[in-house]
């Protein structure tokens, strides 16, 4: 048996060495089985389904905080509450003494079915990383100044759509708009420019109420972990649509995120200072704590890696963009998530986007098996993982986001 | 007895003649009482505890969907059910009979606390009023053609945020934000261009699957009824904030909506053709019905009629916007809101914001009290009506959407 982490302490599972889900990690998901929607944790190449754990009486959950069908109640429980029911999972996966109890709770990771494991709240998707701006800056208005005039005095972001937030392995229907068509025109069609964006997302736990701002100060007590999103993108309809108002249909088809939420609490080795800010944003944009995560994503096509994009290199900090989100007043509701934006680095197999890696198709990737793609093509599978710097502590799993486009009906 | 209204049949309750609540509105609200959140209707002066009349046994209800807390059980059932539930109300109200039975669930409509009456899913604001959109962009950009290329292609919108639609009599915080200070400069500050939108909102019941768009002809087996809306907005948040993904804090800090939505089987004499598109538009967004209606809006600051904006000149019907949000196969979720955008005339007393109302300041309006506003003070009140056309058939009300203005904390 190994631990398959740095942690003191050594679970009864066994969990093969360089696992990305040891007990420094325990993310949690949700599945579907026979008894209905069950709230899971991971663990080595299994899953322990602790909604069963506790109806069994051998994980304490006082609260029913595990009793599915969703993290909800988790989420809403709040930090110290978070903090106790991980020590409780970890306590269940180090005592021996519960071993035996515990094996009937086990499940192997590749016989789950997951589903969304949460009921989002609003979904606000930001546009952080300084890179990718620029990028898009350079193809979309190339003989100005690539980052608008505000970019560098809050984060910038907007509203997307909650309600097709769906969890890795939802098919992505292609989808139809207006296309830019001759001299202002536009024609409906299905979308030439089928693209994806990086992302990480913040799932927010505790509220806040109408009228009252969240500092910086506050981002412990409220955002209960990470998930990775895949925020598609049908470039033609948004160019099209989106002046003055923002993306609407060009991105509101599909958002994919993990079917795991990944505690803040196993990020902690990850936080790295984020870039120096200049100028110096506004007082209540301020961050009290470093936010920068070393975390690094890989991007595949096909199951062929195309881009590994540094979140480390993210200009605005998840912090900040709580406190941004808030400084209005708005509320924050128990689900609410908000994503970072596309996350590229300075090099070519950086960027998060294909309208990066391609420049607007001007320069299509060559695949392994000698195909090419300016944009995405039916039945192409799109992945992102992600890992935490490996060489401080072993790395930490976030799984997968999946998804594989599919003709229009 | 009178019925106020042009029904054929009577009901037992003494409804007050013209009264905007008669046997042909019957519009659903939620009330707080002490056995919890109720589902409500009005008639007359009184409100009517459906709930409580389901529970009692005079109000037939096997679905339970009427029982409360919120409206969404009724949203979800569909266009036949809806009929069914609105016979059986009006079957109650005109049954003699019953009028005994009934009278416990009568309460007056000046002392019962409504809340906000469903659970949104996503909230979508649109920008389809000719006239407000060509105001705005003669006010913001004077020297460019005021409506953007897409304007007439398609029915622009955006994703706003749902957490934060407030029930009618929700005072509204003054927000904060960075404004725009100097060269492309900004700094943070309370609002300074504290506005309103006066909208009209539609709430969807029925559901749609991921993938499958909605056409304009099932607008009625989706949508279920109507609310008034008033789009707060902080002017000078937004102008920093807007480029390029469009509004986000500038908005999302409150949007009010009334307490009643009323049915669409109640607006069915308030509808009419709408103004004449040209260019025609793409084949997905052509109605096979006319859903113009015959709407005037009040808006009143302080109890002062300040406007009066027609719906009836909305360049694109919510049926079309319908069809719109969901070309790219988005799916609908039972109690989404989508929203006309703001409500104006060509005459000025007809704008439906203060920054046209006032031509962004310049020409600040004068109460009957001998102040002035170019946008709104603390402690004003701003509250929106709206009546159907009087002259065919009595007119339906839709109460109002109240709010405060209350410095920040």
């Amino acid at each position: 048996m190994s631990t398959g982490s740095a942690s003191r302490e050594r679970t009864w599972v066994d969990v093969p060495a360089g696992s990305p889900f040891g007990l420094d990690n325990l993310p949690y998901g949700v599945v579907r089985t026979s008894a209905g929607h069950h709230v899971v944790t991971a663990i080595g190449d299994q899953v322990v389904d602790l909604s069963a754990a506790s109806a069994f009486g051998v994980l304490p959950d006082p609260d029913g905080l595990l009793a599915g069908p969703s993290l909800n109640p988790l989420l809403a429980a709040g930090r110290p509450q978070w903090t106790q029911v991980r020590r409780e999972i970890v306590g269940l996966l180090t005592d021996q003494a519960r071993a035996a109890s515990t094996q009937r709770c086990l499940l192997d990771a590749r016989d789950v079915v997951h589903v969304l494991p949460w009921e989002l709240g609003d979904y606000v998707d930001f546009y952080s990383c300084e890179q990718h701006a620029t990028n898009l800056g350079r193809i979309l208005r190339p003989n100005t100044e690539p980052l608008n005039s505000n970019w560098k005095q809050l984060p910038v972001g907007y509203h997307g759509r909650a309600g097709t937030v769906v969890v890795s392995g939802t098919h992505v229907v292609r989808p139809s708009g207006l296309r830019p068509s001759g001299d202002d025109g536009a024609e409906y069609g299905l979308t030439r420019r089928l693209d994806i964006e990086a992302e990480i997302g913040f799932v927010v736990g505790t509220p806040s109420p109408l009228g009252r701002r969240v500092p910086t100060s506050a981002f412990r007590a409220h955002v209960f972990g990470v998930v990775l999103v895949n925020d598609w993108s049908a470039r033609d309809i948004q160019a099209f649509e989106y002046v003055p108002l923002g993306p609407f249909l060009g991105k509101s088809f599909a958002t994919s995120v993990s079917p795991w939420i990944v505690p803040l609490e196993a990020l902690e080795h990850a936080r790295i200072a984020p870039p120096q800010q200049d100028p110096q944003p506004a007082g209540y944009l301020r961050s009290v704590e470093d936010w920068g995560l070393d975390i690094t994503l890989q991007v595949r096509i096909n199951g062929e890696i195309v881009s590994r994009p540094p979140f480390a290199g993210m200009y605005w900090t998840p912090d900040q963009q709580l406190a941004h989100m808030t400084a209005n007043g708005a509320g924050l509701r128990t689900g609410d998530l908000f994503a970072s934006g596309t996350v590229s680095g300075e090099r070519q197999d950086q960027r998060g986007s294909l309208i990066e890696l391609t420049w607007n198709g001007e320069s299509p990737l060559r695949l392994a098996d000698g195909t090419e793609r300016a944009f995405l093509t039916d039945g192409d599978t799109v992945s992102i993982t992600a890992t935490t710097r490996g060489d401080l502590q072993p790395h930490i799993g976030f799984g997968e986001v999946a998804g594989t486009v599919v003709p229009a009906r």
